[in-house]
């Protein structure tokens, strides 16, 4: 496949460039911890699970519908038995998740800083316009974006529309994400380059398994740090 | 006042084509009756009115927002009284109106048809990007919008960064909307054109007594179908 040069590097934001699953986990740890105290009807990790994805079509992605779905998961397998303080404490773990202090990976300023000396650099995210944004003012790598993509989903259309709007060729966008459903298979269906950085921590809903005509169309690193190195080498070798 | 041909015109959407805050009115409404069964503490209203004005740098405008202050309202004035199926209602009030029936204002569509005809129209509102655009989706106006901004907040440096990005003179650019904090005020502070449509029903957070600067430098009309004619006569009287 041959390399063209790059005209811009996107990159994904949470559990790309900052933690953000880890918050979920916590907060679904504290849940089973504040009910566990009542007799529950079935298992609540998977009662909750289910009202996540019934509830995505309403509240989309991110931190409100996520509580909204602790609370009514509550309500359901206590059988309405939780009491008010504990609904309090859901509301205050939503409060708490929206402003948490901004955990950055290793390296992640380093690599946007020395990509961002050659290429323009893009954000590409999912979820709530105004915690995304305020996630990048507190994270201090706002001055390395020319440009911030705040969506709804992330499917091949979503991508297509932003390179239009950009008037920028597939074949010289390079997106680096953390997930393969999200960041890197839709991007290479349109013909577009990818560098997907697996991390340990991926929600379950993100996790899919690549069809084989993604095989070989896109490239893999163990740490956001390895990233210009790859892209440098990449442009080394074809140009 | 040396009046420019017009090269964008922007309208505001809830509560300037859409009814919007009706839908918090009835809201309030349904949290009322739901709690007047309970011993209160206090003004219900006013507890509530201040719950959602501390819970706004963290939640933002919008319906979740909203959602979580009645529902920390509820535990609050009932003492932690407030029974588990009067909180799943709040809830369920949250889903009802985030999809709720669109509900145009009379004249919108014939207005926005009217002037997409001579000018480029965009969309600038105030929420959550998800609810927004899914309103903006339902209620056929779509196409008519060149660009669509959904902004955090109104105010003169929001406005001033939409102008850059769109390369447009403030003199040559209009806003249509339905408040004077957050559509007309800002606006005409950078030299901007403004048509004010009043609504019956303004949030009060919206209210606001006009500062004698801005005093004949917007333009009012009783109902929104006299934009187009307005403009009109502006443009004509002055070419």
């Amino acid at each position: 496949m041959e390399w063209l040069p790059l005209e811009m590097i996107a990159f994904d934001a949470d559990d790309t460039l900052w933690e953000n699953e880890r918050y979920y986990q916590e907060g679904r740890q504290l849940f089973e911890a504040l009910l566990a105290k009542y007799p529950l009807s079935g298992d609540l990790a998977a009662l909750l699970d289910a009202t996540e994805m019934r509830n995505l079509p309403v509240y989309g992605y991110g931190v409100p519908g996520f509580a909204f779905s602790m609370i009514e998961t509550a309500i359901e397998a206590t059988h309405g038995m939780v009491s008010s303080r504990d609904i309090q404490a859901l509301v205050d773990l939503s409060k708490q998740m929206l402003t948490a202090e901004m955990a950055l990976f290793a390296q992640a300023e380093e690599t946007v800083a020395r990509l961002s000396a050659v290429y323009p650099l893009m954000l590409i995210t999912k979820g709530d316009l105004r915690h995304q944004l305020s996630k990048l003012e507190r994270s201090g790598l706002k001055g390395y974006f020319q440009h911030v993509e705040v969506v709804q989903d992330k499917n091949s259309q979503i991508y297509a529309d932003i390179l239009t709007r950009h008037h920028l060729a597939a074949k010289r966008f390079l997106m680096v994400g953390n997930s393969l459903r999200s960041d890197i298979l839709p991007v290479v269906a349109l013909g577009g380059r990818a560098i997907y950085v697996p991390n340990s921590l991926t929600w379950s809903h993100e996790q899919v398994e690549p069809p084989e005509t993604a095989w070989g169309r896109y490239y893999q690193v163990a740490r956001l740090g390895e990233v210009p190195g790859l892209i440098e080498q990449l442009s080394t070798e074809t140009s």
